[in-house]
């Protein structure tokens, strides 16, 4: 049986994530008595009718007051300003995570605006779906997926110990890494995926005009390679704002790869072209291990 | 109960769209005797081990001899050097498609290679998989895919007709189109992604460099968005040369929209960024009609 972890839990922004987030631990029984926070009053009324909350408000300080765990599950821009506005009301040994896509800047701001007798240790679950809001929630959202976390040089091993059970207890695999490593390797796998994801859209698009039988073309491999352009826009550009450095080096590279495949293609040079593609699908087996 | 419309069939290059074609076919009642050609010995045994195949040989010329209908599933850049090598072999009344992604190329090599009394048709069925090869066939592989057909001006209406009736009867529908538009349409919705999965598969790899936890960092959307970059190289090598000019004039269409990614991220531009991001959704959204 699994052992209540947090018996107070406040869940600041609770739509796909935080609502999964509540909905398993609840099950798990590792997370007590949540309390969902969102300005919507739509979205606080299916947490309470889904379960993922048993209480509800608009103001993430009174959420926070006697919270053992706070969960942060806002878009990554609104991260800071949250953890400003509820840093005085945190009691002590609570523990403050958040589940944004990128660390370096959360991590940093979290040294700055939260208190001494808190600990913040950053999250990012690898889970997800297009879908988003809390009506898309369910327990099962983080199953097998990989969680990472991102300790302080000074988190308490208690402490990170008590969060990890917690993430193991909700399905996820967690892994602890530093936040300039996960940044950048999030830059390279999801976020560069993201953008040409969503620039392929585009330019399909573009390429097409008006055509009426386009939509006859678009297959399989258009759906599968657009996928991720159906992400929420408001999440997805807080993404690419706060990790714009190193998303700007993995970019430099695919440009420069495209410019490969333009001269192969002006020159029309089949070995060229067959080399670049050999290349691609070694690259794709060695990372997915297949 | 289906009608036999072609008693005597030779499927030239029997992997997996064509013995795809030939185990549909046969299912369906279309398709009678089928002659299953490929040079290989082990692709052979196999096409006659599950049924695409009644009998089996590694030349085309003897294939096509008494033939009502030849299908040419070798890879694109073959296709134009078999029509050369049975085209003094072929039946009159003999009906022959194939089953290459681009056509231009193909229509026109037919109507210099191919004698008056057999009528050519391209084919394009929009259906495929990663894997390759003929134990990869099975009979639904066609089902509810589009299946582009494109008959030569002077094709006889009975004749294409004939090969509609049987391209449904293999659980695919059949779309005329004409061969410039039908080149131009794949490469913005099909070569293009196939393009742009390599190349990013390829920069994601370069990026990430050799680094041991990479592959826990690589998640459901790095799979999706360079799945493609596991296709054959043969194959796609020959679609790229054959479309190469329609698939520059896409492709400078992405690396135009990634520029501007490029420089909304130089900078920091959110609203840029976030209008890059709806641009996508909806184009996105308009194609696949949802």
């Amino acid at each position: 049986m699994k052992q209540l972890q947090y018996p107070r839990v406040a869940v600041i922004g609770i739509g796909l994530i935080g609502g999964s987030f509540a909905l398993a631990g609840k099950r798990a029984g590792v997370l007590g008595h949540v309390t969902g926070v969102a300005r919507s009053r739509a979205t606080r009324d299916a947490a309470l009718a889904t379960g993922a909350a048993d209480a509800v408000t608009d103001d993430p300080v009174a959420a926070c007051r006697d919270a053992d765990l706070v969960y942060l599950a806002t878009p990554v821009g609104a991260i800071a300003e949250v953890m400003a506005s509820i840093a005085a009301s945190l009691p002590a040994g609570c523990t403050v995570t958040d589940a944004g896509s990128t660390k370096t800047r959360i991590v940093t701001a979290a040294g700055e605006l939260l208190p001494g007798h808190v600990t913040f240790i950053g999250g990012h679950p690898m889970a997800g779906s297009e879908q988003s809001g809390i009506r898309a929630a369910r327990a099962d959202l983080f199953q097998e997926s990989l969680y990472f976390l991102i300790p302080a040089p000074d988190t308490e091993p208690p402490v990170l110990d008590k969060l990890s059970r917690t993430i193991e207890a909700i399905g996820a695999v967690p892994i602890t890494c530093d936040a300039d490593k996960h940044d950048y390797m999030v830059a390279a796998t999801s976020h560069l995926p993201h953008l040409t994801s969503a620039a392929l859209a585009a330019a399909v698009a573009a390429a097409i005009g008006d055509d009426s039988q386009a939509s006859l073309f678009a297959g399989k491999g258009y759906a599968d390679t657009t996928r991720l352009a159906a992400g929420p826009t408001e999440v997805w550009r807080d993404i690419l704002v706060a990790n714009h450095d190193n998303i700007l080096r993995c970019l430099d590279r695919l440009i420069g790869q495209l410019q490969r495949y333009r001269q192969a293609l002006c020159d029309v040079d089949a070995q060229a072209l067959a080399d670049l593609l050999d290349e691609a699908r070694r690259a794709r087996e060695e990372l997915t291990g297949r």
